[in-house]
């Protein structure tokens, strides 16, 4: 039959009308510095520690590990997750983690578990856009909080959620934060507010969806207790080993109270976590000194961080404001009112360097005034360039919109 | 905050109440012969080759390979799919093919990339139960239709459609098939019905989901063209590295139009099939003389399948019937009418021997006088072994019902 006569067809309502943030992010050109990469550096990961766990986990351990993984992963990785977790005050059995593919399978599986289509879920603005786009999918309503120099302003949460209960207005299922080196925000959130938004999720009823991408890149090696401590049944706690090992082992994980994990893991048929991919960190794990590890990617990216912060003092003095991130990859930026990042976003590329604009990690069109920069994927001497050519850049735009 | 104050949770409709199949036949006992086991054989895994793949992409490509995926994985892949699907009559851009998370999330995005909850998904009775469970998380009202040996009665799909546009009754969006060596039911489409099941998408206006898994594993080195050649723009044709390297690569792909493949492509933010399993099978590709790797592979099936087949005419003489499998890891039993497998599925576990009653593969209730066996996963001996208890199971059964 001919194509002639082919009829239009109508894609599910849940479809995405055009690729996600990170998509666009990725495809940029080579020549150009990544300051909008939110990626690690290469030179973080343990190159020759996974050859020899790579070996191990197909000659030693392959006939399982190489199958499908339906009985679960190597109780390695589970008990390491477990045990590390107690650092942040999460105490839970390795029956409670759930290995995900990157914490984004994770996050996927956790927003189709909670909400249906119409259901409320609030988030910080800024936020993750990744999150967004999955919240998006499952056909949530996605309500906005700010942030501050302590993280998620709580207080504002906690009138809204009066407000909603007085007006018999729809309450939140659930409410998404990244309470440590913030994406893009690059804050961390206070203790005091832990606990108020832990007591919030238990008088309102909904669930917490802590995500701790970045807790283990702290420069000062302080950590508060997760927010998972104070609220286990109302917790939904992700990290991943994207940051401390590397984004394409594509292993992360959730922890959350017995129950929760048992109803997020009917969904996990075939799609669960690659055991392959748990056994190569398995022995990986076994063989690599971690805190040494931690430690030396933690100096990398302390240096990259204060390269950074030198750079935009030299390049912008008083003209941009940021607060000085204490872990993590991301600097945010706030320049002045009424302009708008966006609009030399593809000057600054024209010039050599890639940034992301504010308005992308907002829900609403706010955020015109930021951009967020990473210190992650490049080197130093890329990172004092590169802030130089967005200096160039943005004030070229000041100079265009003063004539 | 107490936990004696929990609210209880209502979690989202599209959550399953329990576990689904996959996670229970994986969950059985060690000592038992698992000829529920729908898994490739773990002695065709190509551990040698595989170790130097692994190395190679770690050590040469890994500064790539360990990021995330967001610029796509090596182009050999996507070349040596495109390349091997022509044997089966596709002829495609390398870019119309999409690498994923294993075939079962390519499932999924498809699903929920054509699917609105309350939209109808049709396919056949016996079908995988994978994908019975992501066409129910995408809210899809589901309707089957039966097998015979040459595969989805394709007649009885065209009188419904005939009646529902006749009837005003919804259509359905798309139609999920398993043309070759069908799982469970071990038989193969047609190629009038092939013919007639595209000009029937191109008439009603819905995908066909082609779901090839097993089609590399052809005992006869015959092949049909798929489907996906009689109807470009209303296939998305899936299939998966799973069967032919390990299914703990966790890598398939989808093939669909530029158009289609565009749509279903706005899912993929971070969850992108893994760069490192794909460089993983680029490099592997590169090193292993596919064409004897892939017959020896078949080899040992066919092999395994000659022993089931004998030991199936031992141990039950005429009391069951069956077809002569061609290809994949199946063999689709039909017990005397009034039979129900489900009755002695313990009984046979408790005597050493795993199978999956027919009923698992429908969604209505139907086939309790079915039951399939695997014969991929164990050896000659243990197919052997297996068959024998599960007649003394099933005869036990019958004595246990005439008394």
């Amino acid at each position: 039959m001919s194509t002639l006569s082919l009829k239009p067809y109508s894609f599910a309502r849940r479809l995405p009308a055009i690729a996600p943030m990170g998509a666009a992010q990725a495809a940029k050109k080579r020549q150009v510095i990544p300051l909008s990469f939110g990626s690690p550096h290469s030179d973080t990961f343990p190159y020759k520690p996974l050859i020899g766990a790579a070996t191990d986990a197909i000659w030693t351990h392959g006939r399982d590990s190489l199958q499908y993984g339906g009985a679960g992963g190597p109780v390695i990785v589970l008990d390491w997750v477990a045990r590390r977790s107690a650092l942040r005050s999460i105490h839970v059995d390795p029956s409670q983690v759930l290995m995900t593919y990157g914490s984004q399978q994770a996050l996927d599986y956790v927003a189709r578990a909670l909400l249906d289509p119409g259901d409320h879920a609030w988030l910080e603005g800024p936020t993750y856009f990744g999150a967004v786009s999955t919240f998006r999918t499952a056909e949530a309503i996605l309500t906005s909080f700010p942030i501050d120099e302590d993280g998620l302003i709580v207080e504002e949460v906690e009138r809204a959620l009066e407000e909603a209960e007085r007006l018999g207005k729809p309450l939140p299922k659930l409410f998404y934060t990244m309470p440590n080196f913030h994406n893009p925000g690059g804050i961390s959130l206070s203790l005091e507010r832990r606990q108020r938004l832990a007591e919030l999720a238990y008088r309102y009823n909904f669930f917490i969806l802590e995500d701790d991408a970045y807790t283990e890149l702290s420069y000062t090696g302080q950590s508060l207790p997760a927010i998972y401590s104070f609220a286990p049944e109302r917790t939904i706690y992700l990290s991943t080993f994207s940051k401390i090992i590397a984004p394409g082992i594509r292993l992360g994980w959730a922890i959350a109270s017995q129950d929760t994990i048992a109803r997020v893991n009917t969904f996990f048929q075939g799609s669960k976590a690659s055991v392959f991919s748990q056994e190569i960190v398995a022995q990986l794990l076994t063989r690599l000194p971690f805190d040494e590890h931690l430690a030396s990617l933690n100096k990398l990216y302390r240096d990259n961080r204060d390269a950074m912060v030198d750079a935009l003092k030299i390049s912008f003095g008083d003209d941009v404001t940021f607060s000085i991130p204490e872990g993590g990859f991301f600097v945010w930026l706030s320049f002045p009112e009424g302009i708008d990042t966006s609009e030399f976003v593809k000057d600054a590329e024209e010039r050599g360097v890639s940034f992301i604009d504010g308005k992308q990690f907002f829900i609403n069109g706010g955020g015109a005034r930021h951009a967020r920069l990473s210190f992650s994927y490049c080197s130093e001497e890329q990172i004092r360039e590169g802030v130089a050519l967005l200096a160039q850049s943005y004030y070229s735009y000041l100079d265009n919109r003063r004539r």
